[in-house]
């Protein structure tokens, strides 16, 4: 049993649900058992394990010191998803130390893993919030304010966690000593497949943004209210749904419903509130803009001879990150004839990217599916990753 | 303060939310308050408080007997339901006792107050279980089994609640001994208020049933997976929305989907799942299973182009009730000129119906508003509701 495999069989049971779908949420049991499995490792080699003031931990090689090439992505997951999402990265970059050892390598800057918190946004709704806490794009106030679906808010659970959520916010120092970042991720979508190539680098991440629209209306019994009394919110969210799709195509961007909220949610009652989630994203920051606004004028209409009430509220906005390109130069040096992808989804280097010169290392995915638990990749590419890894932080550390 | 504002003023808080809506689900807590206070009206009465084998709560004046005439209704809520649905009819009755012993009645008959458990159906899902099984018309094996949302099934809540749910089952003993059951109820619709009445009698009530609608995909990251290689369940699901409303419109019939789970519920993430619950009801049993049977082939229509599955699956169903022609002329009598109406709403009167002569009593609702906080009837119209429910109970038990 290879490094890697060895470390991928000893997270594989965290969190996973019956179904084979993990719910790895920021500040649970879960979350709290990777974090365990993090210091494990980190002690297993020797390396010294620190966790920021945002609560993302970092084992460094062989400690903390200017000019550090940091490698690493997160553990957590969104309901029900895969096991690569996030955990590829970080046990691939232990992996990577452990076979620069085997060389017998020893580096000439510290190198760093990294496990940001919170990059799925699953449980508080702000996806990076580990990264964009470290940055100072999120505030601390704002930050310990976000509640989970039960009203929990990030604080009070952070607490609970056993960690200060009155320490929070950005680190320009831990930053400053970074010289570069590197993320390996699982590819999601299927761009890699068709190529035959097991490896890509990413050339930019798409603007992106997440709004809640709010549609109102009234509750009523659904066996006595005529039609003509009710004010029912279901219906102008129907046709919003079939409109975000069909100006999302029509403009070459995405956007998506998945998640829901109905009230009260009686079977025989008319409900009175459907709040529903909008993840638009496209290849550039105003086509994305005019996509949402133009469903938002769209939804208006479709509420108004409903009665129903409309709100759209923007939740997080993401601009376009376009990676470093002398980082991406050097690498593709190291790695050779490497694909270079655009990416619809974001990630802690897309965060970090504003910041540090930062990189990312896309591993295939044959079927394109991410966020669920069919999300796979196979052993012999996730070894290709480690391998180009290795050989990437060998060559910045010298 | 009268006997009515006394009673209805000690059941005001129990199960409230802040926003005034009432969450008084089966075997709860709230649930158990409102048990106490059932029994506590009892004991205050010298009335003779008997619990039967499902849990449906009976206090008897003097005590049980044959020919009796029973009047009740229920004490449990749709999720943030209204004051009224329910509580009016217990209210009611216990106040009209209070006013027929004022006045020296003594009946020759027993009388007794009846609240039957889960009528709305809120948590386990099956409207009207209390009367259901009285009657055999749900078995105990599978009321035992029905599951509420969090996986608990009846008969563990119920051994929680300390009842014995082995013992649950059909009581023909129990039936045999009652001549007629009169429910006094708020209206749901917007009937009495244009007629100028504070009152009237039931004619019918309408078939009606549940189907649960679920919707197969896959899930997927919203930011890469194209919509050309997406299963995205929440598009055919927003269609059979609309084309609920149109075919149960075009039909003279009701349909309403009011409560959704959509899997796994993540902002970035492409549902993998969305089960929707539809309510249907018209004025023939032909009716709606035509607009059903419709509905479910144009879903599958809709479910086709994206590769999404369906199953649609009838959770309950409830034929068309006439009420007792004998009874309600007896009652006419006593209450003079009084508006009949048929209603769409499903109520233990209606079950019960099929095995005792069975009345129903409806109090003018000004807006129409019901399973909703808005949900409103005038201290002057439910008084009114409790000197005709004296005056019919004075009648009927001579």
């Amino acid at each position: 049993m290879s490094t890697f495999e060895r470390l991928w069989s000893e997270l594989d049971g965290i969190g996973r649900g019956e179904h084979g779908g993990y719910r790895r949420f920021t500040w649970t049991r879960a979350d709290q058992q990777c974090r365990d499995w993090f210091a494990a490792q980190a002690r297993a080699r020797g390396l010294d394990l620190r966790t920021d003031r945002n609560g993302n931990r970092w084992a460094w090689w062989p400690a903390p010191g200017p000019g550090a090439i940091v490698t690493g992505s997160h553990l957590d997951s969104v309901p029900d998803g895969g096991a690569f999402d996030g955990p590829l990265g970080v046990v691939a970059a232990f992996a990577a130390i452990d076979l620069l050892r085997e060389r017998g390598v020893t580096p000439a800057r510290p190198v760093a893993v990294a496990a940001f918190i919170e990059e799925e946004g699953a449980r508080f709704g702000a996806a990076c919030l580990g990264s964009k806490l470290l940055t100072g794009v999120v505030t601390p106030e704002t930050a310990r304010a976000l509640t989970d679906d039960a009203g929990v808010t990030f604080g009070s659970a952070m607490a609970d966690a056993g960690l200060d959520p009155h320490g929070i916010g950005p680190d320009d120092d831990l930053l400053a000593s970074v010289a570069a970042f590197i993320e390996l991720h699982i590819e999601q979508g299927r761009a890699l497949a068709p190529l035959d190539a097991p490896l890509a680098l990413a050339e930019s991440i798409w603007p992106h943004g997440r709004w809640r629209f709010t549609f109102g209306g009234r509750a009523d019994h659904a066996g006595t209210a005529r039609f003509a009394d009710r004010i029912d919110p279901m219906l102008p969210f129907a046709s919003t749904v079939l409109a975000a799709r069909e100006l999302a195509a029509a403009n070459g961007a995405l956007a998506t419903f998945g998640k829901l909220a109905v009230e009260p949610g009686g079977v025989n009652g008319v409900p009175s509130k459907v709040r529903a989630w909008l993840d638009a994203r496209g290849p550039d920051e105003a086509l994305v803009a005019r996509v949402v606004a133009e469903l938002g004028e769209a939804a208006g209409r479709f509420c108004a001879p409903h009665g129903v009430t409309l709100q759209v509220r923007q939740e997080s906005s993401t601009p376009e990150v376009r990676f470093d390109q002398a980082l991406r130069a050097r690498i593709a040096e190291v790695l050779g004839d490497i694909p270079v992808l655009p990416t619809g989804a974001g990630h802690d280097a897309g965060v970090l990217a504003a910041r540090i010169p930062t990189a990312m290392l896309f591993v295939r995915n044959p079927t394109g599916v991410s966020h669920s638990p069919q999300e796979h990749a196979t052993l012999e590419d996730c070894e290709a990753g480690v391998t180009a890894l290795a050989a990437v932080l060998d060559q910045l550390t010298r």
